[in-house]
């Protein structure tokens, strides 16, 4: 059902600037003045002296401009765009209650979708990401409104139409497992039936999370991400108050991650090869719901904005990474009121400094390098698990998304390091920052 | 020495639109579509129906933008400004060591002083802030410019020239107590010598912090402030390691507030009545030390951001406010990487809620009113005290420091209550959607 698809046909291409990307975790590749070259909508490398044989392509020349890979948003949610910033004096499950649920119902209504939607989407095009996990609602057709939009935008993306059928109000609750399932079934066909038009957009399976799906709705999802060879994105471990619901709904399970276990829709483990599970949050994940995560290879979207505005907590990252989980960054808007990965970058290194302070644990804080990874390959890295190719890199062979970043206006009475730009993009710079955005060889802004 | 001269000479004039402010710690006074009245650079009040007494005013329509007070700064650091956003992922005497100092000694250089405060004080004018205390450093002709540019800015401002003669790198430790003190004075008379000059600036003594002043420094600063009736700004408890490093120099006394106030650098109490004292972060006074500053009348500043990005902790603000402190907010740039106090008012609702799932303390967190309140009213009435006129706030007799936020350009596909557009502003505006700034009745950007 999913061939990698190469999009955006923007020919092939060079870019001349000061480049800058993750080799890893812990390494920063820095070539000043050098060139990024597209070809097929893929990086075929950075070279300091123009090799001969790409003499003849054109060439954009950003020359002191900062030139890094497109950001990578593992978590966000499109409904809750238009009232960011807003309830931020509130814990999760109130928030929940009094902001999320009832702007979500408004959604069976199509205009309105459409007039909501824009508004997130065009925010987007001109913000530093270039790829997003997107949480939409329970509705077909306001879902598919979406996918149309976020492809016309240039944008990659993977979107996912909310499952649920308890615990939620009227409205948003499915009628039952069975409607929720044929819903999903009806979603994914008329997105098959126009596959053709979808070149950067795919579905994604969306439990919401295990309170709001009964038994029957996740057996039957664990059975259709096989089936359809889907990917998967779910909430775990946000708020303590969340956790001590699901242990009383599942007293038998061994926690949170065991029951998305149980019910087949949490990642994989060799020999089996499915496609990827993301999971935001692991807040109040525990040493064995991390090892679990780490044998199922299932990604972690790290919300550090969010969790600190809900009250959720501060996750630990530290342990994540060690115990070998893969992790990325999310926004978590409206959780989030800043769609920016590069704020996210931000909050991850400051709530990882925070953490060790205020919890007094022993364990290192985010360096900046590991925050830039977590913010553009290690998100990347999911894109490439579910087949739509990889990127946050410039290595050959990876999607070509990238950004400018015209750091000029922002004067200082001496030179910066090509890794002092950066972090003051990370930490200071806004949209009015970016000159230009790529996505997979294609300018989209 | 200081008379409250108002400034800007703006004339009489009244402004148009969706007005509120602050009429306390937890009430906000909202006025939709009203008009609010400056005459000699005072606010004259805010009417629903224009008296008969102003028709003839000369009158400025925002309807339909947001009109708040101007923001306060209570703390922050202009020589820093310009590496905003480097060193993030260090903690504070490192970042000190590496960042603050080396760049502090370049200011013994008028040209470069004065190519870097122009980015500042720039910056400034087009942010949200209409009021700061500012640190500049050891250097008086340096201060002075600083001074010379602030005022010419339309901003309102104290200015203090640092004092440091121990535990600091050659180049910023003054030779002794005795020259650091004369370079004091001599600062205070070229001031006073061109006071004329200086509507909205006004010196505040500054002892860097307890670690680098001698006691033979901080008796003499002790005795200026009674002698020249001057306000004094300074940093307490910010970080464990300084904690303790103060607590090593002074085993005998009772913990790092009671060192300031042995050598009478901290506020006063009744009947005595001195020029105000504000204190910058407070995040680990203890329950002694928040009673001394209550007694004593000590403003606190609350720096949230910049207490995370620095690992210094989560500061009581609960506790200190309970207690009855004076509180405010502070960007403390560069430990924060952002000067505007919407960021502020932010993270400071943002941390209290996290303080209290993290160290599960019985804290009520901050409220957006709360929070609003600290960052105009709360800061606004140290410039009152010091003798500057209080601002952050629209009752008759308030300076007229006023905001005009063009939050159209924000669409939403709902109408958002006056409340909720101020907690928008706080959350996810930028200086772009500043239409007007007001300082004291003069329109500044």
């Amino acid at each position: 059902m999913y061939t990698d698809t190469v999009a955006g046909n923007g020919g092939d291409f060079i870019i001349q600037g000061d480049v800058c990307w993750s080799a890893g975790p812990h390494t920063l590749e820095i070539k000043p003045d050098s060139f990024l070259v597209c070809k097929g909508g893929k990086s075929a490398g950075v070279f300091e002296q123009l090799p001969q044989q790409y003499a003849n392509l054109p060439l954009s020349c950003y020359r002191g401009r900062l030139v890094i890979p497109g950001l990578v948003d593992l978590h966000t949610h499109a409904p809750q765009f238009v009232y960011r910033g807003l309830g931020m004096d509130m814990e999760l499950l109130d928030w929940l209650t009094s902001h999320a649920f009832p702007e979500e119902v408004k959604y069976h209504d199509l205009a309105y979708a459409g007039k909501a939607y824009h508004f997130f989407v065009e925010h987007l095009k001109h913000g530093p990401n270039t790829r997003i996990l997107v949480y939409a609602t329970i509705h077909v057709p306001a879902t598919l409104l979406l996918m149309n939009m976020l492809e016309e935008s240039g944008l990659v993306s993977m979107v996912g139409k909310i499952n649920m059928d308890r615990n939620c109000p009227d409205g948003l609750r499915e009628e039952s497992a069975a409607a929720s399932l044929s819903a999903t079934r009806e979603w994914l066909e008329a997105y098959a039936a126009r596959q053709d038009r979808y070149v950067n957009t795919k579905p994604i399976l969306t439990p919401r999370f295990i309170p709001s799906c009964s038994d029957d709705l996740l057996r039957g999802l664990g059975a259709m991400r096989h089936e359809l060879k889907l990917p998967v994105q779910s909430h775990l471990s946000e708020n303590r108050k969340e956790v001590e619901w699901v242990r009383k709904l599942y007293p038998a399970s061994e926690g949170y991650g065991a029951v998305y276990r149980e019910f087949d829709l949490l990642g994989s483990a060799p020999p089996q090869e499915a496609a990827p599970t993301v999971m935001a949050h692991c807040v109040w994940s525990d040493e064995r719901e991390i090892n679990l995560l780490a044998e199922r290879r299932v990604f972690a979207a790290h919300c550090p904005q969010s969790n600190a505005n809900l009250a959720s907590g501060i996750a630990p990252v530290r342990r994540l990474l060690n115990a070998g989980v893969p992790v990325g960054l999310g926004s978590d808007v409206a959780g989030g009121t800043n769609c920016s990965i590069f704020r996210a970058m931000s909050d991850a290194i400051q709530v990882s400094k925070l953490r060790r302070t205020v919890l007094n644990v022993d364990e290192k804080p985010l360096s900046l390098e590991e925050s830039f990874y977590l913010g553009t390959a290690g998100g990347g890295a999911f894109f490439g698990k579910a087949g739509m190719g990889y990127s946050g890199s410039f290595e050959p062979g990876a999607d070509f998304d990238a950004l400018v970043i015209n750091d000029n206006t922002l004067a200082a009475p001496f030179n910066l390091s090509i890794r002092d730009r950066l972090e003051q993009a990370i930490n200071i710079y806004d949209n009015h920052h970016i000159e230009a955005k790529y996505v997979r060889g294609r300018l989209i802004s």
